[in-house]
Parts: structure tokens; sequence; C-alpha cells
């Protein structure tokens, strides 16, 4: 498999603790799994957990499905900064003979691919994708600009390891803000504070950085070092298992990048500038389970207040 | 585009009156829509409802992501059934310089497929396709069998359609059932009659039918045949737009095909057999939309006290 990641060894041990206990179920491939009662269950009170955090913002609620558009990507330098990490979908346009002829080569499990295209969707990059053309099409902002919650959604990443807190599909909880350079940045800074109040109040022990995103190969380095240089991007870091901590969550500075490329304007008819975070929901189950056990009933009880007595 | 149904001028005009008020963001690619805020709330409680409804038979929760393992696809003869609703996940494994060449293609919305390669992963096809391996993997079932809560997850259908009730990304809400063939048919049976009394409990014009699904090509209609003469599926179908009434939930008997295709066995040691249902919440949101008006506000009090006051 194309960059598959080893485990560490209490990576894997930790997986196999997890799917023991019925905290994950495995496919059969790695960083696909299903997920046991007691897992959702925590995953979407810390949902509920940030969207009473963030109540006093009164974000506008947008729901997207995990598929985008392909020109959408295409457009957006994606494929340019994470080759590696897309998902194309691709789909029959055969006759019933080539039908018949893919069945019986997949029946073997044999090489099917000739009889398969590209379609016009992709998987999702990232919850905050398809919010930026949506807010384009309304026209100019509001005084002010906007905050959307885009909810807990599905993103895909083709990124497949051992490590169990390594998904290729996993639940973002992202916010997104639109409008002035200041007011945007204003608010991320604003949300990496709050964010890091709210893990730690969960009993994490989290810390935020200056972070960059994976991008790829060696020309990827210097888009990094730039990234990291300006501060675009912070994580909210915590042990979950293997050497160093993982990243729970991301803070990002888009400057006009999705603004430009969309035509998304201010009220006085400026480019708008976007900023994102994005809480990891998986990962932070995974950081809870390990951090107070993998049975919630015996949690502290501050813990279990925050999220089940709210 | 292959296969792209037009719509009937009432589905198209439905489709504007839903964008108009805010119901469905259109993405550009048919079938592929975000949902706003009233959107989402109606669907949510519905699930709710359907929760609720469901809730005296203490099935239990599994939630899986909508990918599924390619090996299962493949050895589940749905290339044979429904080559045409299949949607594959693609990557790219090359070099960084055919990582430039594939962002230029891009770029320009020029061909880069020759980058792209089969991965191990195919979208959801249904919701209760990753049940059947989990249930599996404990060994043989408990007596009297199980009955598994995948909840509200998105499937994938490569159907695009300017019907905004044909989508390519839904939520399917499925129950399933996995026990001996008595035990099956009559648990499907119920679910038939509760189902369509909940809908007609939120003043939907519903009633049930014996069904068949889209099987692909010529051969496909003695599938379809054969299906509908066993009374395998049933449909319950309501007014959306368009001159039929549409599907908004179905309840299969698969007999022994998902049992014996992963070695399921009852406690007796006999293959199990399964049976589903699935309800479409973007259907059941947009017939009640259609029914009732596009404002909730509005809706018949019965109608808001079972959704909103519960
Ligand atoms: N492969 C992955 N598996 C699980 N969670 C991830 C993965 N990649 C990113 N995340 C989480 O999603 C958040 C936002 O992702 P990013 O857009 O990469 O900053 C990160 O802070 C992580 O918590
Ligand atoms: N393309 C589609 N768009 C929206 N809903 C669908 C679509 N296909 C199926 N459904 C819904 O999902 C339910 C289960 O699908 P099926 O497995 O095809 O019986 C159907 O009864 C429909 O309500
Ligand atoms: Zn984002
Ligand atoms: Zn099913």
């Amino acid at each position: 498999m194309a960059g598959y990641r080893e485990a560490t060894p209490d990576q894997a041990q930790y997986l196999d603790e997890l799917v023991e206990a019925g905290l994950l179920i495995p496919s059969g491939v790695p960083g696909v799994y299903g997920r046991g009662t007691t897992f959702e269950d925590i995953r979407t009170r810390f949902d509920d957990h940030v969207s009473r955090a963030a109540a006093f913002e009164g974000a506008e609620s947008l729901r997207f499905p995990p598929v985008l558009p392909r020109r959408q990507l295409e457009a957006s330098g994606y494929l340019k900064s994470f080759p590696h990490l897309t998902g194309v979908v691709y789909a029959f346009e055969g006759s019933e003979i080539q039908a018949q002829e893919q069945a019986r080569l997949a029946c073997d499990h044999e090489d099917w691919s000739e009889h398969q295209h590209m379609s016009d969707l992709v998987l999702m990059p990232a919850v905050c994708y398809p919010v930026y053309p949506a807010i384009a099409r309304r026209g100019p902002l509001p005084a002010g600009g906007v905050i959307i919650d885009p909810g807990a959604s599905y993103a895909f990443r083709r990124e497949p390891s051992g490590d169990p807190a390594r998904l290729q599909m996993f639940h973002m909880r992202e916010l997104v803000r639109i409008a002035e350079p200041d007011t945007v940045q204003a608010w991320r800074d604003g949300w990496r504070d709050r964010a890091l109040e709210l893990l730690r109040g969960l009993g994490l022990d989290a810390r935020f950085d200056v972070a960059s995103d994976p991008f790829f190969g060696r020309s990827g380095r210097m888009m990094a070092a730039s990234q990291r240089e300006q501060e675009l991007k912070f994580e909210i870091l915590a042990p979950i298992a293997g050497p160093e901590p993982t990243a729970i969550a991301s803070f990002n500075y888009h400057q006009e990048h999705f603004g430009a490329l969309h035509g998304i304007t201010t009220a006085t008819g400026e480019t708008a500038h976007t900023a994102c975070l994005g809480f990891g929901q998986e990962r932070i189950v995974l950081a809870l389970l390990k951090t107070h056990g993998l049975d919630p009933a015996g949690w502290p009880a501050e813990v279990r207040d925050a999220l089940w007595r709210a």
C-alpha cells in the first residue's frame, strides 16, 4: 500500500485494547474503523460541549455531504499541496457487456480499473471547503462578516497507518470565520485560547504550538517553513500513543486564499479573509480514553459532568 | 455526464424553491447539496423520532464511516447488480515530478486521471454493509440473534439527477436484524407496518408496496422480477415532486446472502438470515416540506409536537 505507516509498539497496543473493548471495530483497511456505542457517545457529547462553548457567537449552521465538486478542488491548489492525501471518486460508464466483465474481474479480486472513469466528485479534503462557495453565492458579506458552523462532518485523508489516531476518514468539527483581516485573526486567536481551556477542562494535557500542514515533497518543505514563519497554523497537541503528542485541534488563517478563489467580498468591497478551526473528534476521544481510562464510568467527576450533565 | 436524469418541470421548480428558501445549497454538481439550518433540524428531529420508535427493541448502536473496503464490495456481488451506482476511491501514488504534472493538468481542468490509481476503498453503497462483517467477527450469534442500529449515515449512489429527491450522497437511517429466518421476516414485516404508521403520523400521504432494486441492464430486469415475486423488498412511497410518488423508506429481506457471505451463524450453527430497513432521510424531509410548507413554524401542531416536543 502506498505510504503505509507502521504503528509504534504502543500505538499497536492501544489499537488492540480499543478493539478488545469494542470501542473501535476493524474494517480490514488501516485507518477505517467502526465505532462502538461508547466511543460514539463520547464523540457526540464532545460535539455538544463545543456547541455550548460556541453558542455565544451565534454561528449559522450549515451541513455538507463528504464529497466536493472536483472542479473546486482543481481550482483550489489542494492537489499541489496535498496530492498524497486526496481521494477521487471514480465511476462506471460502460455497457452491459463491460459491466459483466468488470463484475467477473472484481469477483476474482483482479484489476477492474479499466472500467472506471474519473467522476466530477472528490472526497472532502476538509470540512470548511464547501462553506466558501456557499457564502460567495450570497453576494457581499454583511458588515462584520459571518461565522459559519459546518458541524462535525467527515473529511478524507489518504494516509493509511497502523496508528489508531491516524484515520483515513474522520470527523472534523469546524468553525469558520469570513470577514475583514483583523476580525478574522482576532477570532482565530480567541478560539485558540478558548479551545485550549476547553480541552484542558476535560483533563487533557494539552498545549498549543505553531504548526504546518503536511505539504508534499521537497517543494512542500518550503511551503511548510513559510506557513510556520507567518504563524498561519496553530495546533493543540495532546498525548495519545507514540513518542510525540498528537494534534487534536487546528487553527488556520488562510489570509485571502479562499476569499479570492471564490470571490467573497466584504461589505466595503474588499476581498474577504478567512480562518477556520478544526477539532479532530476521533483523536480527542482517543486522548480522553487514554488519559482517563477505557470506561467513561470511571472518569473524573468534572469530566463526566462537563460532557454528560450539561 | 453519464446517465444524467433531467428533472421534471415540477421537480426543477421545487428545487428552485428549496434553494431560494436556503433549505438546500447547490454545489454545482447535481445531487450534491449543502443543507441549511432548518433542513438539518428537521432531519435530525426525524432521526430522534425513529430512535424513540425503536427504543423498545434495545438495538445496539454502531457507527461506520462512509467508505467500505473494496474487497468486501468485490465479494458481495454489488458490482454485478449495481455497477452504475458504485463509487470507487482513487488516489495518487507517484513521485514529486508526477505530482507537479498532475497539479498542472488539474489547475487547467484537464485530464489528470493517468496519475490516479484504484485504492482499497469504495464509497458506502448502503449503511448496513459494514454491519455484517462487524457482527461476524464476534463469532456465533446469541440465541434470538441481534438488532443493530447503524444510525443515519451517508450512502453514495452515482445517479446524478435534477430531481432534488435523487441525491448522490444522502443519509439512510437503517436498522438491521440478524437471526433465524422466521425472526428476521417477522421483524421486517413488523417494521414495515410501524414505519408506515410513523410516517402517516407526520401527515405524509404514505403507502407501501412491493418493490425491486434498480438492477443494471437487461439481466437486471430478471433479478428485479425475481426479487418482486419473492417479496424480498417493500417500499413506503410518498409524493414529493414529479408524476410518481417517491420511495422514502425500504424494507429488505436478504435471506442468507449476507449471512453466508460473512459466515454469520446462529446460536445453533445455521447460517443466519438478515433484513434491514432504511429511511431515506433527505427524501422524508423533502416530503414533509412539500406536504406542510417550507416553513416548519406553520406545520400542523401534531407534526410539530411529534418532532420538536418529544
Ligand atoms: N488522519 C487523521 N486522522 C484523524 N484525525 C486527523 C487526521 N488528520 C487530521 N486530523 C484532525 O483534524 C484536525 C484538522 O486537520 P487539519 O486540517 O489537517 O489541520 C487536526 O487537528 C487533527 O486533530
Ligand atoms: N439517490 C437517492 N437519493 C436520496 N435518497 C435515496 C436515494 N436512493 C435511495 N434513497 C433512499 O434510501 C432508502 C434506502 O435505499 P435502498 O437501499 O435503495 O432501498 C430508499 O427507500 C430511499 O428513501
Ligand atoms: Zn478548515
Ligand atoms: Zn441495508
